[in-house]
């Protein structure tokens, strides 16, 4: 009994229950964790830190942050994406407030009225092509300050890269941010793919969020190979209130703290982070010419990140849907989302492909 | 580029900021991960798996949860203990629910409101002089049913262990759970500390939870060595509504859940969650055999779990605290909370005791 | 000091600080309260009545509210509009519910968010023509159910009248009705200007409310000439639970609610809600009438209720706002909205047409 | 159809269904409207007036309201005194915010956990003799500042006079107020009875809020003879954040205004304020000076307001109920409450003493 009962020589194997060489294109968190996220793991392991962020990787996770956006930054892991959007936009708003968003947005479609019930926030969305806000398309919603029968529209919230796989360019980001202010509004970015935005616009973190004018940032890890976490960056620390306490009372302070800043510190601290969304990217881009070339698909947005969206002929998505698993974007039009990841491989990217070419050819024939 | 990610030769080692050597007496969640928990997800590591809960995993630990528990029951892995207290909650009660706890709570006193805020629900807190209820201090706050101006008392929290180191009998929890359901409440557990109970009282964990008459559990995993995550039990899932809608807008539903899952799987497949439990108290109970040696310090809880609760004389915790960490628990009574972990040694109790020993001769010499 | 306060004999007069022969087109909130509801009020005065609803005012509502809707219907007395709304919707639906409206309803667009707010509730909203909602224009958010990631669909509101002055048919009530029923979902009816439309449709209350299948309403009375009041009708009371906390848990209990019961009484004993809006709609419909006749005004929507939409040449609206009072309705398209009241005139009407005929003349001339 | 609707000649005389004579003891809410507040009603009706608040009426109260608190406060007429206390603590309080107030106070025991589920607010009470806070008490739970676990502490709230007819002297809230805001928290009163308060101590209003550093007042009329309306009145404007849209929100926004704050002046352009309390307290005192002479009737706090509070032996209340209607205090302790109002007649004083007397006299015989 006496001896320490962490002793690696005792560790059992673990349990697999699972095929590990089934990959799909349904989504980016179907994938795992890269290894170097769980060596990172097991090297934080071992001994006690402070619980609560008070302890050695969490204080590097702050320098590596800085690092890439610049001093005077604040970070705040968390434990999803919905909890570090959420807890964004209460620290941008009043309780009056209102955010401005794309009717796509993540907040608004796939987080279960989180932003309304648990942050007690208005949206006010807007329809648009590509999942991409303008200044134009913003003004749809933004108006009405005094007038207390009107949600306040404080904020402004877009996705990098949006939910459609488009990205903003820096300049894209830069006039939404001066209209933003000029109005005197708050600008979240929802970076739960962030590092493929960077990916794709071939420029630092910082380009297109600080330096283009974002008053607080989802970052997101766990669709680019953490187990779990995102950190709310609050790269304008004056707009940004109470993150410390707002992230304990939504329920998003993780007790183990260094262990989700030891995943960030595996990503951040080299280049891992843009290594996995290059790739993924990457892989995207691969299925996109594969597809581009087969009659009778008809991809429905630019390719700038980790997915490819398309429409597909009656009955191709079922059947396809047998050997490959991905999911239905908008089943009235036949529109379909295949996700790539970090772990995606060439050789999965080009039998999917020719799954899909024969499937169009059949049909045709 | 075309080769996949995740070949484990390419691995990075991972990087070590703290001192794997340092342990504390300040709290369980100090501590790290137990290393059959990371053998874990390693296992459960690689491949595609579906996301939000439908993975082998998850279908492992419901298997597991019945095994333990029955059959019957569902099982809801969430972040935090937080996070599962204010689920529990909610699923128990309308949206004119109030909930019975002692004043020492868990929910009351460590969560920032959260049960209030984010739960919507009002807590009626008793004074207890253990952390106990009984039924006879649940009636000073349950009642008033019918009565539109007060918060409806329709769920009793209890926690096991509580936050003072005691422990329920099977027998208390049931007269607490006859008192509660014969008065139209529910019944929930805090169970952050569950194993801990179950190694104090050597019974299974259904003994002095379902077959005791609990509703519903939180069923803690960070405390006993997980990388984080706990599970909500609806041992009586008749009585608890809207589980899966509630983790998710609660902000508590892990995309890649097989991680967690496979913690738990990890603890509950064999005896790990006893073992560590029990070596907890085992260490506690060292601890406080050795103190109650030793003049001047007054213990002032029975030891029935992982923890001493003890009042020392002026200054004598500043001075130790120069050499160990551990926490204040009532600093207006002197009163201080020494907790133990899975990873405690027998040699780190006799070191802090003699430490103790030292400080309380000096003072008297 | 012994002779009772309340000696009529005692009164002061009362000051009066407005022109009280000033009318305007703004809206059927700014009239005053009808003499025969100030009567009843001083009626139900003096002596003691138990509060919050206990009362003989309260009781013979709840007669009266049989009368018009059939026995078993529930009625709670609230403050306003959006109380009666929020209330409704919250006895409708679990804390993960949805609620299917027009893009155009005043829970949407005037309540600073009070539903998503105070009520947790997400709004999905649809783009309407008219301000009607259709089982076509329903199914275009009516959909998820089941996947957690998605704010369950569980009620749908509809206005009657509409915010645009429309008015839904009894059998337009009725398909809507089954369409939700069949789908698992509840119904709503804000009644703002519920007797706005019995007048237009010339048929009792209760044929396009609980016989076409609404399940609660929201029963307008401040917009039809009292001092303040609404009442939420449980029309099929098992689908609205615990409205007796939630009217007090959301601020909307008044004391001396015999008061507000009397005011009701006096719209509801004869036949004063109904002389009261078919004047209000007769006004709109004469100044449609007259305003059908003048070059350049283009009215929006059907004149079904006591309001008037159109749109005016660039600068008329701001001219004739020098001499009546009236807002925009769609500034961006010069749309304007006229509204009628109880204690609008014919020559009120007529007054205000010729005014609007000489901006229009002057402006070809 | 042409005449105006509102000639006073075709008013029906409204529906009397009590009986005016009867009075009890048991609460001011069931007492009715003050004839000049009724008088003021009328007054201010026909006509139009903006709604929502940009009224003539209002602006007056605005000018009253100065009169009695100094220049630079801001009012807002709200409909109750829960809507009135939840509006006030939010503008004070960012989200994390958590309010110390005595266990007896309505915010704490009759408001349906408001506070806690509109408002996200954590109450942290304490328990005292006599319904009044001091220094020494609010520091039981005034810590923890900084500390993430905790909801902060970051205002007071105080009744006055108390929910046990205890009155602060203005030392006493100059004091706490001090206290207070040397702790960078702030300070509300729920002044529901600020009037009896006044009357109490032969002060002006301000000598013990304003004056004494109360920051935010909830100044109630319901219970000093008006129909309904409380105004939430911002002493210290810049401590208190969004009040009109927090109006809104949490709706208790009146449409038709001028009626609310034409009651209110009514109160306050002459003394009827002052009168209606003095006259309740008098009364009260009077039947506290009755009941002081009668043996077997235990008074438990002193008589500083409008209500008595007694222990009678067993079964008296009981029998006294089947003549007089009040209500328990605390039924264990067989405490219970008597409460004047400004309609208590001597007559009907000396009645209930003598009935009280009898009781025990026949008890004793």
């Amino acid at each position: 009994m006496s001896k320490p009962m962490t002793t690696t020589a005792e560790t059992a194997a673990g349990i697999r229950l699972h095929d590990p060489n089934v990959r799909g294109f349904a989504s980016d968190n179907y994938s795992g964790v890269h290894p170097e996220v769980l060596a990172a793991l097991a090297a934080a392991n071992d001994g006690h830190q402070v619980s609560y962020g008070e302890d050695d990787y969490t204080a590097r996770l702050q320098e590596l942050m800085e690092e890439h956006f610049g001093p005077g930054i604040e970070c705040f892991p968390v434990f999803n994406g919905t909890g570090a959007n959420v807890l964004s936009l209460q620290s941008l708003l009043p309780r009056w407030g209102a955010v401005v968003c794309a009717s796509t947005a993540h907040i608004n479609m796939d987080e279960n009225g989180a932003p309304e019930r648990v942050g007690g926030i208005k949206l006010l969305h807007v329809p648009t092509p590509d999942g991409k806000l303008t200044p134009e398309l913003i003004d749809r919603e933004a108006w009405g300050w005094g007038d207390e029968h009107r949600a306040q529209p404080l904020a402004v919230s877009i996705t990098q890269t949006t939910e459609l796989g488009t990205c903003y360019t820096p300049e894209e980001v830069r006039a939404i941010a001066d209209h933003v202010h000029a109005r005197g509004m708050k600008l979240h970015m929802d970076g739960a793919r962030l590092a493929n935005a960077a990916a794709h616009l071939k420029v630092p973190l910082r380009a297109f969020t600080r330096d283009a004018g974002v008053d607080i940032l989802s970052f997101g890890g766990t669709k680019n190979g953490l187990l779990f976490g995102e950190v709310v960056v609050a790269l304008n620390p004056e707009a940004a209130h109470g993150l410390v306490y707002l992230r304990k009372m939504n329920m998003q302070l993780a007790s183990k703290m260094r262990f989700m800043s030891a995943q960030f510190i595996a990503l951040l601290e080299g280049d891992l982070w843009l290594r996995s969304a290059a790739h993924a990217n990457a892989m995207a881009a691969r299925l996109r010419a594969a597809v581009d070339t087969i009659d009778g698909v008809q991809p429905t947005q630019k390719t700038e990140s980790n997915g490819v969206f398309a429409i597909l002929p009656e009955g191709v998505a079922d059947r396809l849907r047998t050997s490959f698993r991905f999911y239905d974007w908008n089943e009235a039009a036949r529109e379909v989302r295949w996700m790539c990841s970090f772990d995606t491989t060439e050789e999965d990217v080009d039998t999917f492909a020719a799954a899909i070419r024969r499937e169009l050819q059949q049909r045709e024939g």
